[in-house]
């Protein structure tokens, strides 16, 4: 049995609520908040302020940080990794090597273990990304988003005048897949990769010709792409636009023989109706994984690189040896 | 530098061959075969009778298993391990247990590492069902083989009368793949996820009328299989049907949220010129892991769900971290 909590109760806090329920070796503690536990509404879950956590340090075995990448987790993992051990989706490609430094020192140095960065991107991606690379040392490879909802580009358009609410969707583009996938080596930018579809709901008497300007001219979010602006009403949204789908494709073609011409073609799909409920579910396979690793006396951050799969199950390796390979 | 050594020289040994001259620190310090060395006729290698090898004991880090699983693998793999770490795609999927513990046994005796079981499938399917399923721990999943060429269903029309020569391809049927993207939960027998199709060079004066009622009944292998048979010359099947194309696809659908009404779609699909030749790349990648885990002071046997996937790539974890997660 693994004891889990978690810390924030925001989109990805509460999905893994739901994959801690469908996990039946694992157990919910409690989940602790910054906001007033007691306003927090979750039905069937212990709920803590978080300066309570360390209260928990012996009925918790590993801790599922479910903060935002930007603040929450520079600040909230090495706290928690010097109490717990950890399961994070830090997400801020840029800052990994950063992030993994100061969570591996705080962790070897309180006898912890850290997982960081679990989650689809970075995490299932990456490992088919680097499986791919490797096996295939001659090709090229492309990661394509969507179609999913970006909350990066959805907020600047909100803030756009004018602009009541957003969603703004990542497209990859069909025939750039196509391409790819027919082994054509290519320079391809995100823009040649995606379109942008945004769906509006403007404030009365709003200048809708000028929102759609500044959305199609605004730099490195929409200028370059072809962007599709829709105007909707804010029931529409509510109805039509309130899931969270997302996924992509990781696409190596690798060139094998001696005369490089046959086509290896790897390509993991990913077609997620819920992001925040997929990532959580990433996070609770690897909080087995750690707990596991943990008793084995490992310390300090790892990613989905350093875990052997074995260990995201709780069954015994000689069953999955006979049943899975 | 990772020194390999390869045992058999049929399709196999040579991808294996080509591969690790696609892997600038893996380098090739013999062929070992069975056949008359000198009449192997591969360029730029040496070739030794297999009876050398151990001869190479200390010059050789990891000898890659070329042969087959019928025969081949049950002898040769326990005599290597008792002298070399191994790696093969020892694939008969019902006796991989027995395997196993015959492999384990002599090569913890005998402090070698060997890596069994490396390819697509066993193998690089076989991590995508594993890491799906306890990431999605309620759904369904589903492995669809083809288009490609079976060498078990080709030799059986090969040995009906009248058969000069023969390839038969598994092809997955489209139909069923969408139905399962789609979430239906179904309980599908081989014969509705594949079809079956022959190409046959009939012998002057067969019968062909009765060639293909025999295939078509035969049991396990077509029967219940919707099979298309088409006679074709001995040219056209050496210039058209000589590659060894296969591939497929794993896919997991699967259910999250708390009515489980959310589905989260993660499908692989491999597209493969050349089986012997991507098979082959996946035993160098995991040669290169088995000498480091080896250098590390591990023995014993492993699988896929074992090595950790870092060890598959010669570059360093900080690099892994900042370019590939």
């Amino acid at each position: 049995m693994t004891k889990l909590g978690i810390v924030g109760y925001g989109n990805l806090g509460k999905g893994a609520v739901k994959a801690i329920e469908q996990n039946p070796d694992t157990e919910l503690v409690g989940i602790f908040t910054r906001r007033n536990p007691k306003e927090l509404g979750c039905k069937g879950a212990d709920v803590y302020s978080v300066d309570r956590a360390e209260e928990f340090v012996d009925k918790i075995d590993v801790m599922l940080l479910c903060g935002g990448s930007a603040t929450d987790l520079p600040k909230q993992g090495p706290i928690f990794a010097s109490l717990f051990n950890t399961v994070d989706s830090y997400d801020n490609h840029e800052n990994i090597p950063r992030y993994y430094d100061e969570m591996n020192r705080v962790a070897q140095k309180n006898d912890k273990l850290c997982a960081i960065s679990i989650g689809w991107d970075p995490g299932v991606f990456s490992m088919n990304r680097l499986i791919s690379k490797y096996i295939l040392p001659e090709g090229s490879d492309y990661t394509f988003w969507g179609p999913g909802v970006s909350q990066g580009h959805s907020d600047a358009v909100r803030r756009i005048e004018g602009v009541s609410d957003a969603v703004q969707y990542t497209i990859p583009i069909e025939e750039s897949i196509e391409k790819v996938r027919a082994g054509e080596e290519l320079d391809l930018p995100s823009h040649d990769m995606h379109r942008r579809v945004c769906y509006i709901v403007a404030e009365e008497n709003a200048d809708t010709a000028r929102i759609e300007r500044e959305i199609k001219t605004m730099p490195n979010y929409f200028e370059k792409y072809s962007t599709d602006v829709n105007y909707i009403s804010k029931v529409e949204l509510k109805n039509d636009h309130s899931g969270m789908p997302h996924g992509g494709f990781v696409i190596r073609v690798g060139k094998t023989g001696s005369e490089r011409n046959n086509k290896e073609i790897y390509e993991l799909h990913l077609k997620l109706d819920s992001n925040p409920e997929f990532t959580a579910s990433v996070l609770v396979a690897y909080a087995r994984a750690v707990h596991r690793l943990s008793e084995e006396g490992n310390k300090g951050a790892v990613t989905v690189f350093d875990v052997p799969l074995s260990y995201l199950s709780p069954r015994p390796a000689a069953e999955l040896r006979a049943k899975m390979l």
